[in-house]
């Protein structure tokens, strides 16, 4: 569920939320969206039937922290007024995953034909925004340096039920220096919809972590010596309660592949 | 250098800092000045001759996690009217300590027979700020509940020196939840006059704490299984630094016995 959009290719650099939308519904960017149009929200993605959309909307309402919302659709529609003018939620996404009863069955870069007229698009915060302001600080973020994916890890930190959604916060790991770490945590505080301040700092047995080297997603990390763990939650978590819940459809973004939105990072936040 | 005041006695409860410095003054109110007037600022004091106040400000301003000014006199004015409109430093604080070249020779309770027309008042911020707010958000502070002394511990983090002010920094530990140190770091972060952010968290050698049960100042705490000691830069840091100066004179505050200001502590910070 957690590889990377993986491309070779190049892609030209958009600094406009709307052109890069435009490019991609175009068919002429299909790239990792990270690094896009910088100054601008980027967004998890997930779509569910109206059948199980309420409950769902409670669920992001009670765990704020993995399920920061930052736009729900009325059912039907694929636009998103609230964060994009123009968007049109089944084209600028650059590669979607299909789930049917649970399993990824798809791989779509266009919703074309799989649209149905029930379907509920929520917007989700993810951790891009709160990384970069650690990087204007100068603080390095390992994985990110060494090119790979954030580790992650099923906890023992229960999240709030509602309906079929449910289970395990899932948590992103990024070692720091204490100093750093104590940097990041007031940083990313302050981006309540990219997950805000850590849920967990130091001894990763105190959430269920048995192995801090075996992530459930993403891959082995690096930890330097004299660096200490620092957990936020993650966008995984609600993708998770959507796997566990087996709607009969579910839509979410390919990993890396997102929805940018208009909204300045810092101004949403 | 690091009793605190103790005296049995009730005293009465000023809501107001204006009032409570009156008493102060006329010899009514002489107890620790914890849990008085709760809304306004606190400040840790330093008066020095004019031949240091120079240095010693650049070292203030220099090292301000420490050393957080909040207002500074003029040479030989014991008033101090940004922070208190009728504040005679001479008289306005309970207790006070004399240094005459480095060696504390009298405690007083008056300033009368000790001021000199070359002295300079430093009002420095001190950690009742945020340990109010930690306190408010439903977050227990083990060794306030405990009824004994932060503890403090010299660490291998130089300040940045000034003229003959310099030497290691003093920091306070308090142990935390994993969480809970999540949520006082964040909280601290908003009061830079209160010290601000821990300057560590986690392992005590790496600041060169060799024993996290022999403090060198304050009382030794408990740790409770699961608990990661939590690190803020300490008003000790300054009073350190003054003593290895070795001023003719210099004066501070008793432990516990502060200079209570008008500011409002939201305000202020």
């Amino acid at each position: 569920m957690l590889d990377r959009v993986s491309d070779d290719r190049q892609w030209q650099v958009f600094e406009d939320a709307r052109s890069l939308r435009a490019a991609i519904r175009k068919g002429d960017f299909a790239g990792p969206t990270a690094g896009q149009a910088p100054d601008f929200l980027q967004c998890n993605l997930a779509i569910l039937p109206q059948e199980v959309a309420a409950d769902f909307h409670r669920f992001c309402t009670a765990n704020p922290k993995p399920c920061p919302l930052v736009a729900v659709g009325e059912p039907g529609d694929p636009s998103l007024p609230s964060i994009g003018e123009d968007i049109d939620i089944r084209f600028d996404v650059p590669s979607y995953r299909v789930f049917e009863n649970g399993e990824h069955t798809q791989s779509v870069t266009s919703l074309a034909d799989v649209w149905r007229d029930d379907l509920v698009v929520f917007a989700l915060g993810c951790s891009l925004s709160f990384e970069g302001a650690i990087r204007r600080a100068g603080i390095r973020i390992a994985h990110a340096e060494g090119g790979s994916c954030v580790a992650m890890y099923r906890t023992n930190i229960e999240t709030v039920g509602a309906g079929p959604f449910g289970g395990p916060m899932v948590v992103s790991m990024r070692p720091f220096a204490p100093r750093d770490a104590i940097a990041a945590t007031v940083l990313s505080n302050r981006y309540p919809l990219a997950h805000g301040a850590p849920v967990h700092i130091g001894d990763p047995a105190q959430i269920g972590i048995a192995d801090l080297f075996q992530p459930d997603f993403g891959d082995v990390p690096t930890v330097s010596e004299g660096e200490i763990p620092v957990f936020w939650a993650c966008g995984v978590t609600p993708q998770s309660a959507i796997r566990s819940a087996c709607p009969d459809l579910a839509i979410v973004h390919e990993p890396g592949s997102m929805l940018v939105t208009d909204l300045p990072v810092e101004g949403a936040n």
